[in-house]
């Protein structure tokens, strides 16, 4: 994955203000935050997001996450957070290497979030029973 | 947790459409959903968010999440998707019982993501010191 730039990080071979490192997986700050402190969870073995990852990594990124989270939130002094992963380019994705997001949050951030729409009568059963039957 | 909706859901008191149960963890519709087949994960053991999870049960939503996220880009015919999860009433969390978001994404659905700031020269690593002392 020589063109990936998180790979780069990973290696040494591009800079970054990394707050947690281990065997795994590395956090850093994201050059462009939401808020000041919005930390990237990568893991150290590359995919591209979170269906081609092995369980084991998202296990790792997962116990990492919430520690980190913690950390922001005692040392920053928020009390709020999002933790939030982009798959595919339509999906927001701009690194093609799994990463989660940690933003976090204040009061008066002035951030909203999407809209909810409301299931037809029957529709959302529907769409559940094609769900089920693609469950591997 | 008596006036937990989702631990309503989880005990059957209050219906649900689901996708997936097993012995740890339910996945459902919501019933509000960003786009059609937005689906919530939950433990079954309460925590309010991720920081009081247990590890064991982050590790295994986080695999069932990849499970239930890959059926239903198969089945509903989506290419990408958000997983997204809000800690505290600041960050959008409504149900104060923890649960991923699966939001699958079309690449006309006209949904924004929140704009990234700059950072001043040194205010990212002084931020960063601020969170590694805090990491435990």
């Amino acid at each position: 994955m020589n063109d990936c730039l998180f790979c780069k990080i990973i290696n040494g071979e591009i800079p970054a203000t990394k707050v947690y490192e281990d065997d795994n997986v590395l956090a850093f700050l994201d050059i462009h935050p939401v808020n000041l402190g919005h930390t990237l969870i990568v893991p150290k073995i590359h995919s591209d997001g979170l269906l081609d990852a092995d369980d084991k990594v998202l296990e790792q990124m997962i116990v990492v996450t919430k520690k980190v989270a913690a950390a922001i939130l005692r040392g920053l002094g928020y009390e709020a957070f999002n933790l939030e992963q982009n798959n595919g380019k339509i999906a927001g994705q701009v690194i093609p290497h799994l990463h989660w997001h940690i933003v976090p949050r204040t009061a008066d951030d002035g951030l909203t979030h999407w809209p909810g729409k409301e299931y037809g009568v029957g529709e959302a059963e529907k769409l559940a029973e094609k769900i089920k039957i693609e469950i591997k």
